[in-house]
C-alpha cells in the first residue's frame, strides 16, 4: 500500500448502516422538535476564538481545537514572543480561530449577534458537531453531536413544562423508557442559605446521592469531613431523607425552607411545573431530585436530567434554566431554558437493547438482478415505474456473477429481489424473491408496483 | 456591550428561514438519492493532514485549514527548526490534522480503510460541510456543504445514466430548468492524438468554447498564439464547427477520430449514454458539448456538468468518471463515477427565481395566543391534541401584549393563529384566524383538528 490510510483518533467514519441508524434518532428529535414549534438554526464550525475563550474554564481552554491562520502566520509573530517559545502565548498569535466546543455559546453569540432580526420568544434547535481534545476514550469522542433546543427570551415555566413533554414524546416514538429528574437551582440556594454552607453546595449534593449505597451514617460522615459543621449537618436530615411522592417531598421541603424567599420561590416553580404535567398526558415518570446538580453554576431554575431505565446508562439528556446565557456578550436579562440530547449514548442504548426498528436499515426496498444487456433493456423502464411510485429500488449495474449479485443485496439488507430470464420475458412478468422468507413469486410490472410502493 | 460577537470571515449563520430553505434543497436531494439506492456516509471533519496534503496541487495545500497539536506543541518542535522561522515547515512540526477540503479524498479513504466491509459497486452519498481559506468573496465561502453521490466498483455506463436520471429528477422535483452538458475524456484524449499534441487540450478546449463570442478566425487565431501548429488547427476545423443534434455532432467525430482508439472509444461511450437515454423517461435536455473539460487531470471518462436555463449561472452541478480515485491510497483500479450538487449556487437560483415553495417557509401551522392562566388551562389540552394528530403549533409561552404575540406569528410565518376568550370558553368553541386572508372562523376543538391536520 502507497499510504495506510487512517483517521485522528477520536473521531469515526460512519458507515451507511450507522448512518441510518443515526438518521433514526436525528430525525424522530427533528420531528418532536418541529411539533413544537422550534425551528433549526446552524452556526459556523469555527469561530473567533475570542468568543470561544474563557467560556468553558480553564481546562476547556485547553480542550477547545485551534485553527492555524493562514499564510506565512509565524511572520506576525514579534521576535521576543517568538524567542519564549511558550505554547499557550504563542497560540493566540498564530491561531485567532477554534472549532465550536458546545452548541450553547456560538448559540448565545447568535441572539447576541442577530437580537435585531430575532422575534423573541426565540424557540430554535440546533443539531451540529461539537469538537473536544479530549482524551479519547471509549463512548468519548472527539467530534460528536450534539442536539440542542432552547427558548430564549420568556420567563414562562411553560416552556419548562414543553421541554418535559417532548422528552416524553421523542423517547416514547423511540420506544424506550426514561426517567426525568427534576430539581431547581433556587431550592439548593435555598438549602445553602438555611445551613449557612453557601459554597459547599455541591458537597453536599454528591454526600447524599451516595445515600442508597453507603447509608444515612456514612453521607453524614461525609459532609462532616468534607468541612460541614454538624449544626449544618442535622438541619440537613430532613432533606437527606426526603422521600415520598413529589408532592410529599414539596411539602417537606416547605417547612424546612420556610425562612428562605429564593428556596420557597424554588418551590413555587417546581410546584407549577408539575400542576402543568398533571394536567398533559405526560406518561414519563418525572421525579423531584434533589441530589441533581449538573451545570451548576450555569443554571439559575430548572434543572433536568433524563436517564434510561432499560439500562444504567448515566444521562441520556440534560439541560436547565439560565437566566443570563447572552450576558457574556453584552446582552442583559435574556432568560432561557434548553435541553440537550446526547445521540451517541441514545445510539448506544437502541443498539444494546436492540430498538432499532428492522426497517431502518433496508433503505433499498428491491433490486433488479442484472443478466444482461437484453435483460436489462426489459427491467429499466419497469425499475423506472417503480421510482416514480416512490419504491426506493436499484439495477446492479451491469450482468455480474449470480452470487456476487445476490451478496450485494443481502450486504446491503435489500428485503426483495427481482430476476427476469427469458422466460419471465416470454412471459410478461418478474419473479419477485422474499429474501427473508425465500419465497418466489411471479408477478406482472402493475402487481410488482402495487405491491412494493 | 462588553465584547462585540462576530464571526470568522467567509462563514456564516443561518437562520430558521434560511435553513428551513436549505434543508428544502437537501431533502430533495437526498430523497433521490435514495430512490436510487444511494446510502448516506460521513467521514470526521478533521482527517490528517498526510490524507489531505498533496492531494490538491500545491495551491491546495495552502488553502487547507490546519489544526494545531493539542497541549505543548511548541516544545516537539526541535530547536534547529524553530529557529528557521518558516511558517510552512513549522506547520509540518505543529499541525497532524486539517478540516477536509472536499468529500472526494475523504471518499477514497474510505473506500480504501474500509474495503473489506464494502460491498461492491459502493453506492454512497455524502452531504457534509467542506473548508477551504480562500479570499472570501461573494457567492464563496470558507466553509460551505458539498452533496456527493458516487458509485465505485462498477465500470457500467449505466451509472452515468443513473447519475443523469438523478439530474433529471432532482431538478424537475425542484421546478428549475436545466442542461446537461455532456463530455468524455476519451473523446478530448483522442483529439490531442490526432493532432498530436496531447498536453494542449485545454488550450484548445478553452480556445473553442469562445466560438460564439469571438467566431471562428478569432477562435483560430487565438490557438496560433497559443502555439499550436497550423496544421494541427486545420484538423480541428470539423470539430470546432461541431453542430446539430448528438446523433449528428457523434457521426462527425466518428469520422474525424476514426484514427484514435481511445477517441472512438470515447464516442462508443456517449453513444450507450445516449441510447440508454433514449429508452428513459428522462426530460431534462442533454447536450454533447466537447468544451466541457473540468478536471480534466482527474476525469478518464465522462464529464457532466449542469447548468440553469432560467438565468446565467454556471454551473450548479458537476462530476465525472475516475478510474483511480483509490490510487492515492494504494488500492488500484478502482473506477468510479459521481456527481457534485452545488447547495449554494441551487439556493441563489431558487431565492432569485422565487421556486421556494412557500410551504417550506412556514414550519408552526398554527399558534394560539395567550391570553393568562384560565385560558391557557383551556387550550393546552386542545394544543396537545392538535400535536397528537401531527400539527406543528404552539402557544406564546406566558400573556404578553397582544401586539408582540401577533407580531411573534407573523415574523415565524405561522399561517393561522387561534384566539380563545371568555366567550369561546363559554361556548366550548376556538376562534382561527386566518393570517393570509384575516378570515375568522368559530370552531369546535374537534373542527379545528380535521381542518389542520
Amino acid at each position: 500500500m502507497a499510504q495506510k490510510p487512517s483517521i485522528p483518533k477520536g473521531t469515526r467514519d460512519f458507515s451507511p448502516v450507522e448512518m441510518v441508524k443515526r438518521n433514526y434518532i436525528f430525525d424522530t428529535i427533528k420531528e418532536v422538535f418541529q411539533l413544537y414549534g422550534f425551528m433549526p438554526i446552524e452556526t459556523p464550525s469555527m469561530e473567533n476564538l475570542s468568543t470561544l475563550m474563557g467560556k468553558y474554564g480553564e481546562e476547556g481552554d485547553k480542550l477547545l481545537f485551534k485553527v492555524l491562520n493562514s499564510g506565512d502566520f509565524i511572520s506576525k509573530v514579534n521576535e521576543d514572543q517568538f524567542r519564549e517559545k511558550n505554547s499557550v502565548k504563542l497560540t493566540t498569535k498564530i491561531a485567532e480561530k477554534g472549532l465550536r466546543y458546545d452548541l450553547t455559546v456560538p448559540f448565545a453569540r447568535y441572539v447576541v449577534q442577530h437580537r435585531n432580526d430575532i422575534s423573541f420568544p426565540f424557540k430554535r434547535y440546533q443539531i451540529q458537531p461539537v469538537w473536544r481534545a479530549d482524551r479519547p476514550q471509549k463512548g468519548r469522542y472527539r467530534e460528536f453531536y450534539q442536539c440542542d433546543v432552547d427558548v430564549v427570551g420568556s420567563n414562562s415555566l411553560l416552556n419548562e413544562v414543553e421541554l418535559i413533554q417532548i422528552v416524553d414524546e421523542v423517547y416514547k416514538r423511540l420506544k424506550l423508557n426514561v426517567l426525568v429528574k427534576l430539581n431547581n437551582r433556587k431550592i439548593l440556594a435555598g438549602i445553602a442559605e438555611i445551613i449557612g454552607e453557601a459554597d459547599r453546595i455541591i458537597d453536599i449534593t454528591v454526600a447524599i446521592d451516595k445515600l442508597d449505597k453507603i447509608g444515612l451514617d456514612n453521607v453524614n460522615k461525609e459532609m462532616f469531613e468534607k468541612g460541614i459543621p454538624q449544626e449544618a449537618i442535622d438541619t440537613l436530615q430532613p432533606i437527606i431523607l426526603l422521600s415520598g411522592t413529589n408532592t410529599e417531598k414539596l411539602a417537606k421541603l416547605k417547612e424546612v425552607l420556610s425562612a428562605s424567599e429564593v428556596g420557597m420561590k424554588g418551590i413555587e416553580e417546581l410546584e407549577t411545573v408539575f400542576n402543568y404535567l398533571a394536567d398533559l398526558d405526560v406518561t414519563t415518570e418525572v421525579e423531584l431530585d434533589l441530589t441533581l446538580a449538573r451545570g451548576l453554576n450555569y443554571y439559575t431554575g430548572a434543572i433536568f436530567e433524563v436517564k434510561s431505565k432499560d439500562m444504567e446508562f448515566g444521562s441520556i439528556t440534560g439541560g436547565g434554566r439560565y437566566d443570563d446565557l447572552t450576558g457574556i456578550f453584552g446582552l442583559k436579562d435574556v432568560s432561557g431554558v434548553g435541553i440537550s440530547f446526547g445521540a451517541d449514548r441514545i445510539y448506544d442504548v437502541l443498539e444494546q437493547m436492540e430498538r432499532f426498528p428492522a426497517e431502518t436499515v433496508n433503505t433499498t426496498k428491491v433490486m433488479f438482478v442484472n443478466f444482461g444487456e437484453k435483460e436489462e433493456k426489459y427491467c429499466l423502464p419497469i425499475l423506472a415505474h417503480l421510482r416514480a411510485n416512490g419504491v426506493k429500488s436499484e439495477i446492479f449495474p451491469g450482468s455480474a456473477k449470480m452470487k456476487k449479485q445476490m451478496n450485494y443485496a443481502n450486504d446491503k439488507h435489500i428485503p426483495f429481489v427481482i430476476m427476469v430470464g427469458e422466460t419471465e420475458m416470454e412471459e410478461g412478468l418478474l419473479s419477485l424473491k422474499d429474501m427473508d422468507s425465500g419465497e418466489q413469486t411471479k408477478l406482472t410490472p402493475d402487481q410488482l408496483v402495487e405491491k412494493l410502493k
